[in-house]
């Protein structure tokens, strides 16, 4: 019976020490081990809830903060949903996207909007070296806030992409490959190829390949990194991979070739990212508000790319990695050769296969979300569920 | 009592086939007989609930999603007004309102904001041939979605407009004519005379006179549609208009003369709308992103218009109607002269003795929307409005 | 026990006559001792509804529209925590911020937006003689609607912010008054400096001085106005702070000189505010849409403000308060000289000594924008929120 099936999970997830509660969700390679065991658990049970259509509503009224300083369809809505899941309401604070805001605004502005307010999603990924600052300047202030009694909670700080990591997208694409492999246990000794591919645009994040290295190296995968010269990532998260796989039992390794990384793979995760030295570039031009400069940059950038059309995940390229079955992924949208561009990161035929599943993978991110919302307002996420689970309301009536 | 009639009411609805569940709302003349029944009934329904003070929320958690290729202030207001009565929490998809975006990203896109939605309200009439293949092709999106286990639920599509019809105005116009004539049944017989109208604008849908039309004809009325030689009406609704005038034993004929229309009409609804002609080639423009083009379209277009200022609704064509009583209809706004503009559809004391019967026909609206998501999301409403009714919630406590 | 004082509290405030009910919420001036007492018990009891951790949601289902003619951050969020408290989604009706719109628009978008709604929160404050004026007009049209059947229930209007008033800022800063000081009496003979004080922008609404000094003179308080020749307020709420003063044996000065405001005062509340005449010039552009000889008056006003600049709430001035410690009060968000500007309003040590202060004074206003709600949708709050209190429904389940 399905309501036993939410009772087994519900004890394991009892089991788990839970020490988001009353934090913040900014970076995976921050957060416990148990803490990441409970995240995932909580989304595996939330999509529970939702299969046997019950409820899972935790909260009766409360509101959950949007702040999205760069465009977002599916993040936007993922984060929506998971709220609404919950109960929690949702507002969107609006900025100019190309403000970046700090010291007595960051404190004043994060209070004002926090007043009955359980999370606060963020997304900021524009500004290299400034958007998991923007984060921890948020919950330092709500902090405070809450400490004086200016806030009756705390609300908590999740990160809806930064510069450094992506972890709602990268615990959902582990969630994925849990599911396709057979449990977390199952990713163990897989070889997974997380590689930069060509993509006719600039200025993409580097937040999920970096968020994808440094979570799944912690599972015990052989994460292989690949970029072509200068599209290197940023050093923390690099650190955490090459940690966590001494750890883990994994290892994590960089090379220049597609081809090699390819090479064996049980999965593929090629993807689009803009140099390091660029965006650095770019942060610093939109600071100064130099909007000539701007175009030039985005110019060089490029045709730079140009030099690499062949990090392309092609049907020849697949046929190279284990048996020619790699389970190929994307955080979406994938720019797909002769469908939305003429040259992309990904040939139509191999996505075409694959496509439903990437559909899939996107699909754990609001559970993923509501997790993080779960253990970080909730001493005990696992009594919280139990009691909507006695509460027994049907999330459609009839 | 109130509890009664509702109960009278939910047996009555019982006893209609539902064919909706689990499908698309968008045209109506491609529903059957027994859906339109079971819409209007349920909107009937709805109504009584909120006059009651009974809440007639059917869900816990879920999300309306809008799609607004095309301004708007009351069906947007309907649609989320409508969610909100049902438990549904409504997002707004962002889009450029110029991008017809096809294939891919459509497929995609429909799935991404889907994972926990249970309607998708899009209104998409600003080019022609487009906004209903657009809803089609969002509905089998979501369609493969469900069937390939991405999606939990099966969102339904509804026509919030398109360019073939405006099922949620043509249904609110019908509950608005059935209760001023006391009854459907009433219906048959009486002479609607659907005009255009002048008005100092141009480019506004056709999707209304298209859809009042076609779902008139079915009810037994006497449908007269009138226009000026160019602003004919697209092929599809008026065949339809032809068959279900035949089946129901009313009539649709067309007419160039507005008095010919007016004369003896029990309804008129004077409105003005675009030449098709105009449409097709202003859908043509903004694909080719000829901006300067689209001004001079406008400008022969406002040109064309002028020639037939006299299409107005005025006292003295009134005097024309059925006693000089005609209940007279609108969509709104309506470009009412010497109020809204210089000249427009109808003469500001017909207008304003109309005024509050036009609020009370849009007042409908909302209802309509719910019941459309009640019959596309539930197998038996009346089973799911009946559990409302023991729940026995108020919508105010106090 | 946190429910016996909710009890008791429930018993006071039904023991209190409200005649706010079906009413609108405007000005404060013009609603009587009881229904501003309603107002402020209401607000404390929501605000130990939440901080017992128990829900105070009195709605299922029922909208909150938002009309916002003025950008607005706090207000907004405000607003919609107050709704979502209750129980009601919150929906925003977007114009164009310079229209002007009244007549034939008003009376229709107004029911239109009504079906379903329970509240219209409308900020309209940039246009001095049109604010209150639209927000009646928006009052009479949905009254209208209710009487003629169009609308189940008649929204009340609530008043975020109008030329004339700021209601739910000064009813907050008067709950903020209250707390700090030991309760509404007192504040009986306490002196409340409102004074004008420079700011490196101009256009800055005149409804906060103005809703503060007709409400804090009505209870007890000295209330003294400071402003540079040319600042002076509209007389309408001058003459209220006159007439309550007199009745409550407070009393109410006005006088050009910041440092005499500062003399002895038990309160401070340094913020800058448009001259009325360029305000009224602004309104007039705006309508004429002459947008060059806006710049200039906007230059014009800046070198007027450049002229006071020594209007700086300084460590030097607040020594000249009651002890030196005066309670500092800010709207926000405030002008801080060598923080957010060069040079403001207020230093940055004596704002940094009551920054948390200013926090709390804000956290105010959501439960200020519920109890309006309340006190306006219904005929016996107390009764209303007795029913919560019953029913026991936690915040958080958990």
């Amino acid at each position: 019976m399905a309501h036993d099936t939410i009772r087994d999970r519900l004890a394991a997830l009892a089991r788990r020490t839970n020490d988001l509660a009353n934090r913040d969700a900014l970076l995976t390679w921050k957060m416990s081990d148990d803490a990441l065991a409970v995240v995932l658990q909580a989304a595996d049970l939330l999509r529970e809830f939702v299969r046997t259509g019950l409820s899972p509503r935790v909260f009766d009224g409360g509101l959950g903060m949007a702040i999205f300083r760069d465009k977002s369809t599916r993040t936007r809505y993922a984060f929506k949903s998971a709220c609404n899941l919950l109960g929690l309401a949702t507002e969107e604070l609006e900025e100019s996207t190309s403000q970046i805001a700090h010291g007595e605004t960051v404190r004043e502005t994060a209070n004002m909007i926090s007043f009955l307010t359980e999370v606060i999603g963020i997304r900021d990924d524009m500004f290299i070296h400034e958007g998991h600052r923007y984060m921890t300047e948020v919950g330092a202030s709500v902090e405070e806030g809450f400490r004086a009694g200016v806030l009756p909670q705390r609300p908590a700080v999740v990160n809806l992409q930064c510069d450094l990591d992506h972890p709602t997208q990268a615990l959902a694409d582990l969630a994925h490959l849990a599911t396709t492999f057979g449990g977390l246990d199952a990713l163990k000794g897989k070889r997974l190829a997380m590689t930069w591919a060509y993509s006719p645009s600039y200025g993409k994040p580097l937040s999920v390949p970096q968020g994808v290295v440094a979570l799944m190296a912690r599972f015990g995968m052989q994460v292989v990194l690949a970029h072509p010269p200068g599209y290197e990532l940023l050093p923390e998260p690099l650190d955490a991979a090459r940690r966590f796989a001494a750890a883990s039992g994994g290892s994590f390794t960089v090379t220049g070739s597609m081809a090699e990384a390819f090479a064996g793979a049980d999965v593929v995760y090629p993807k689009s990212w803009a140099p390091f030295r660029v965006m650095e570039e770019r942060t610093r031009i939109l600071r100064a508000g130099e909007r000539a400069r701007l175009a030039d940059l985005e110019k060089e950038a490029l045709a730079n790319n140009a030099r690499f059309t062949d990090w392309e995940c092609t049907e020849e390229r697949m046929r190279g990695t284990r048996g020619g079955k790699a389970l190929y992924m994307h955080c979406l949208p994938a720019d797909v050769t002769g469908v939305s561009c003429k040259a992309g990161e990904v040939a139509q035929s191999v996505f075409e296969r694959y496509r439903l599943d990437t559909y899939r993978e996107a699909g754990y991110k609001p559970y993923v979300i509501a997790a993080l919302i779960l253990a970080t307002r909730f001493a005990d996420p696992a009594a919280a569920l139990g009691r909507a689970l006695e509460a027994g309301v049907p999330r459609r009536r009839g």
